[in-house]
């Protein structure tokens, strides 16, 4: 496979020579399980969540997604027994084996880790659900100046499953997920102002300070995904949606059939560019 | 003024000689101060929750109902500095006079209830925010044969002031706001069901049972507003979404300037009917 590299447009791309692929070119290497995270990678193409419902909950799973929209921003949805994302949102792309990391649930529980998910597709009618990430934002601070700390440490966004309780819809129902990135008491408001626009990669932060960590219930050093983030006194953690949030909802409300979803940070990248749907 | 009552094709309206005006008629009481809680009038009519902001707020709130919509279900919005409400919601409709009962805020404190707010309008342009309200399902529940139990007592229904809090959106962010009717179990899902399709009116219960009692935080003996419910030993309480909440938010958040909203409970009843915007 052929690969052009740009020239680099941001500080972003400086540390990372993958952050200039195309959506499509990111998808291959997914393909072919040659990535994992891609957080930085697909630079400005809309990174999206997954989660695959047997059809007969479609439904509910959509207005799920209507009625938590900052956990679950909905991007789009296939038709029912179709694995083909519809193309506008990524070209011949097949949902089963587009991405590098799938988690399979049955009744609830995970059963297994793969790297695609041909054989439980053909046990059922599959809707899949694709549900817009925060990964899809950062380049707009990058670009704004504004560093983060899992990029400059190098680690996997901080992740934490919260006591907040999502709307319920149906049978889902489940405690909201949400990613933390700390900043100085001086950035907050820019942070704020440069993310509100990108409603479909969970907006503008759902909380703020300390008075948000009390709010979700959680300790801040311990992660339910990703890394911790080596903190300053002086930082100010943010938290916005995540869209983990449907995993925990299939395994907190027990919903019977299986269901399938990205492995965490292992994300769709489309061929959607952000600053289109997002402006 | 006259006042036709239709045949009642209801068991609501057994009960309540107004059930059966016209949205258009509830108003013209309301704008005489003849009416209060507007629960049970207007049967079939969208009614909604207002909150009036300062223009300059206008699309960090739309952004804080959209970003809420159980909460905030967001029914319509009027022009900056115009009172008038756009007329396919309610025909000949001042904002500012067609409720019973306003609420002004100054800087996120209650400064004053009022008939009408015809004198603050005056000092700033403001945009008025029309938000769905669980009165409008109701019916449907009765007409289900699936009676509540503020309707059998008389009282206005229960709601409280969680813990939970909303997504915040620029300067607005707060605690949410719950309505609270209890079933019994083998009603349940039939309430589930019946209610789902009100997305404007909050939709089907966001949390049910002591679970929820305890995910909100709250003692369902303490109203924060409306009154308590008697209820029996095996009722299970269910919560939906209140527009009360964007009122919390403006006191939370102590946003400065003059914000008007209604009086709790006392609505305004629109000319949508339910089944119109809600099928």
């Amino acid at each position: 496979m052929t690969i052009e590299i740009n020239t680099p447009s941001s500080t972003a791309t400086l540390k990372n020579p993958k952050a200039h692929l195309t959506g499509a070119e990111v998808r291959k290497l997914a393909r072919a399980n040659l990535i994992g995270d891609t957080g930085g990678l697909g630079h400005g193409y809309v990174q999206c969540n997954l989660l695959i419902v047997p059809a007969r909950y479609a439904d509910d799973f959509r207005r799920f997604c209507q009625r938590n929209p900052v956990s679950c921003p909905l991007v789009a949805e296939t038709a029912p027994g179709d694995p083909t994302v519809p193309s506008h949102i990524a070209a011949d792309c097949d949902i089963r084996t587009d991405l590098s990391g799938y988690c399979v649930y049955k009744d609830g529980e995970l059963v297994a880790t793969k790297t695609d998910v041909l054989e439980e597709w053909e046990k059922d009618t599959y809707v899949a659900f694709l549900i817009g990430c925060s990964y899809s934002f950062e380049h707009a601070l990058l670009d704004a100046g504004i560093t983060m700390r899992h990029r400059e440490q190098g680690t996997v966004v901080s992740v934490y499953k919260s006591k907040i309780p999502l709307n319920a819809a149906g049978p889902f129902s489940g405690a909201m997920v949400v990613s933390m990135r700390p900043f100085k008491a001086d950035k907050v408001k820019q942070v704020q102002e440069i993310t509100k626009k990108y409603m479909l990669a969970h907006g503008e932060p759902m909380l703020w300070g300390d008075e948000g960590t009390q709010a979700l219930g959680i300790d801040i050093n311990k992660t339910d995904w990703g890394q911790p983030t080596n903190m300053e006194d002086d930082d100010i953690p943010a938290y916005w949606g995540c869209g983990i949030s449907p995993q925990t909802a299939v395994m907190d409300s027990k919903v019977e059939g299986t269901f399938m979803a990205h492995r965490g940070g292992y994300m769709l990248v489309t061929d959607l560019r952000v600053e289109d749907v997002c402006a």
